[in-house]
């Protein structure tokens, strides 16, 4: 095996880096921070994209796909949108190559030039709002409840895989409605959605709130989010939903005639998550001998390995269990591979994060016992042949709330409420700052002002956050109810 | 209901684009040669995709994403490939807009230009063969099996909805061998995939044969193709793969060492379907009234009318059969509109290709029977009420087989053998032309003379075709056997 995984103590960036690169889920590639998501990557994003999917079914949209292209002009109808994404977005402005005159290669012809430039979609309101104008007409075409999977670009400077990089995989869901009620509600009922998908199947609490209008969503009325703490103590941004109000409707001018005959403005909504929820996977639950992953997203969830070798017994028994599990639904493979000893392959498997290993010797068989290993808790235990199937199935249930019930009490323990700018900042210094619950005075000069002096921000407001009368940690003005702040990705 | 569709007979193009507008399935965007994918159209897609990636997988390939962009540099590196791909291509030269000075508006920033301009995807080989090259150093890392579900452009000029668009979707295969057997049996093998799903799937009975020269993909040593027939007589390229040979692992110095120790290049396929299949799909079966689905591909595959409108008791009755319908996992849905009359929502079900319409009334209900019709022969029947699930499940077999052998029987109809060039340009010029058997000398020469003669190409030398000395219809020079001809689309 290659070096080892750097610890999270040593340096916690280089440490997520390597179970990346270590775990074989994605790569740089050659062009400047896009990346190659490898096929084991991929099947934790296909897991998570199946579920989403289902999940956004069940809720009532369908899905759909509009152009890649944005023509520039579309992208400037609605003054924050532009001014929010503008800075960095990918812009096409040829559609032919040609063989240079002198033999050199191949340049860029320039008779070829676009009349309007395009810009490679960094987020699709302005193409799906200019596109709902043919589509709606009256109240009876309303709701649309549409959703996209897609590539989009945004030209960031600096990436770090799945958690930033230039071309990123989303979906992005687009309602329209006839009241603003309705608007508001569908991006309450998504950031459900979301929250749920975090906590139950990536085993990820996430925090529900409202974005302050400094971090809100460039055209949005307000930003819904989840929240997730990362092990380093700082935030990671999982999920938002938009309540665009009649901003893009607008724009585009998109009208409908409700049920009294009169002509009105659409009201929106939109919603998105990303492979950015790879690397929040990745860094809630992995340890220093490298990934763990939740059984409902992880492509193996049990792994049978023969102990010391395969031979005809083992591959029998093996396969017996194998075939049991995946009747169940469970995704099971066999380390038959007859070249390693099975102190490799444990490690193998360890850096893979399967949830469970079956270790199957001879001894064992003559025994009627197996060896159960668990990811989560790196505990080892022989157990009765008979009835492993049930106590596997029960195992996977028990690690994925175990994930959960682990990343919970961690949070927990990251948490602290601060009623001073002094105890903020001790909190903040620490290796592990984790949330920290502040009262604030509302204003945007004294978030960044915050930002400036600490490099927290706030990263919602909670939604069920009692009101509490208090005084502003920084300027000591009055607040309502405290925020919550943290070091985020 | 809007107006009627264009009949085949008045005008088979028009028919087509009535069809995709009418029924929901997509429309033009803003974006030129860009389209919009609606839901329903989507619906048709999601569920080719979804068996199309069952079909990848049992046979041993995973997914991975590669990016979007590829440095002009990488394209350039293979001299074929280049020269097929350069001419319609979307060129990124900058990174970022600003507003212009003047308060005119956005503006594309001249300071953010790209050092090396980047190139959106038209292929993934040459981005992909840059990546292998780090992937792979021993024969143990072979075969690669890789497959990608993406969206690619290629800046055509004449665009048809679905059948030629700047912007597709698309899936590309990319694997990686140790021997050239190898790689010529997996492109073989795929080209048995697509085959396979075509007409099990589509019910799209398809040729299977090898390009010419002249018809091969830009790069590969062989082309292997499935060639369709449209109801106008016309052939679709219904999917590719590809023997590449050597070429990409040598223009990207991927070298593997074999078992014997020794450096060699690796040998390479690629295969790829895109949503050109959803115009072949609509082509294939669909008539006067609209789309006919195959019922393995039909979003809706049942739909069930109330009639003359909904009540308690024949929604209470229609609930039981869907429920029954369901847990055999057929797609089934109650149209309860109550403003509109049957005679609309037949029509409408109709337009839509469902291929089963259950009507149920309240005389029905009494006598215990249901009205059933179906959407491929335009028949009607009264069925026992008992048993309806059964027959039902068995019918949409029944018609997936029946929109096969219909398909099958006007190839065979329009499938003609020629011996003479006077018998090939009568057949040639007929309204519906179909396939045309003939000798070829074999000369690229002689393919582009009969193209600009007829407008016929080749759409391939067929795999399964006897040997049988002849003479080329156009020059009289020996044949060893006959390809096929056709116009294309």
């Amino acid at each position: 095996m290659a070096k080892a995984i750097t610890p999270r103590e040593t340096n916690y960036s280089e440490w997520y880096l390597d179970i990346v690169k270590k775990a074989n889920l994605a790569s740089n590639s050659a062009v400047r921070g896009c990346m190659v998501i490898k096929p084991y990557g991929f099947g934790i994003w296909e897991l998570m994209q199946r579920q989403l999917d289902d999940m956004f079914k069940e809720t009532g949209h369908v899905n759909a796909y509009f152009p890649l292209f944005i023509p520039k002009s579309f992208l400037s109808k609605e003054a924050a949108h532009v001014e929010g994404f503008a800075k960095e977005c990918a812009v096409v402005t040829h559609y032919r190559l040609k063989n240079a005159e002198d033999g050199s290669g191949v340049i860029v012809d320039p008779e070829a030039k676009l009349e309007e430039e395009l810009i490679v979609r960094p987020t699709s309101e302005t193409i799906i709002w200019s596109t709902y104008r043919d589509w709606i007409t009256s109240y009876r075409d309303l709701p649309l409840l549409i959703n996209q999977w897609a590539n989009v670009v945004r030209w960031e400077l600096r990436t770090r895989l799945f958690l930033r990089t230039a071309e990123f995989l989303w979906q992005e869901g687009h309602t329209a409605h006839a009241t603003a009620e309705e608007a508001l509600e569908e991006a309450l009922k998504m950031q459900g959605v979301y929250a749920d998908f975090a906590e139950q199947y990536m085993a990820m609490p996430v925090l529900r709130g409202v974005k302050t209008a400094n971090e809100r969503f460039a055209g949005a009325l307000d930003t819904y989010t989840i929240e997730a703490l990362m092990q380093d103590g700082k935030a990671l941004q999982a999920g938002t939903s938009h309540n665009l109000g009649q901003n893009f409707a607008k724009a585009f001018d998109v009208k409908f005639s409700n049920a009294e005959n009169q002509e009105e403005y659409v009201w929106a909504s939109s919603w998105g998550v990303s492979t950015r929820l790879v690397g929040g996977l990745i860094m809630t639950h992995s340890d220093d001998e490298g990934l763990v992953l939740p059984p409902k997203l992880a492509p193996i969830q049990v792994v049978i390995v023969p102990i010391p070798k395969p031979n005809e017994t083992l591959t029998a028994k093996a396969k017996e269990i194998m075939a049991e599990l995946k009747a169940r639904g469970i995704r099971v493979s066999y380390d038959d591979d007859d070249k390693q000893r099975p102190g490799f392959k444990f490690a193998e498997n360890e850096l893979k994060g399967i949830p469970v290993r079956l270790g199957l010797g001879n001894r064992d068989l003559e025994n009627g016992t197996i060896e159960v290993a668990r990811r989560d808790e790196k505990t080892k235990e022989s157990k009765p042949l008979e009835g492993i199937v049930d106590y596997v199935t029960r195992l996977l249930d028990e690690i994925q709330q175990n994930l959960f019930d682990r990343a919970l009490r961690f949070r927990e323990e990251h948490t602290t409420y601060v009623d001073t700018f002094e105890e903020f900042q001790e909190v903040i210094d620490r290796d592990i700052p984790g949330f920290i619950y502040a009262h604030w005075d509302g204003t945007t000069e004294t978030e960044l002002k915050i930002k400036e002096l600490t490099k927290a921000t706030i990263r919602c407001i909670p939604q069920d956050q009692p009101e509490e009368a208090g005084q502003c940690v920084l300027t000591g003005k009055p607040s309502r109810g405290r925020v919550v702040f943290a070091k985020a990705y």
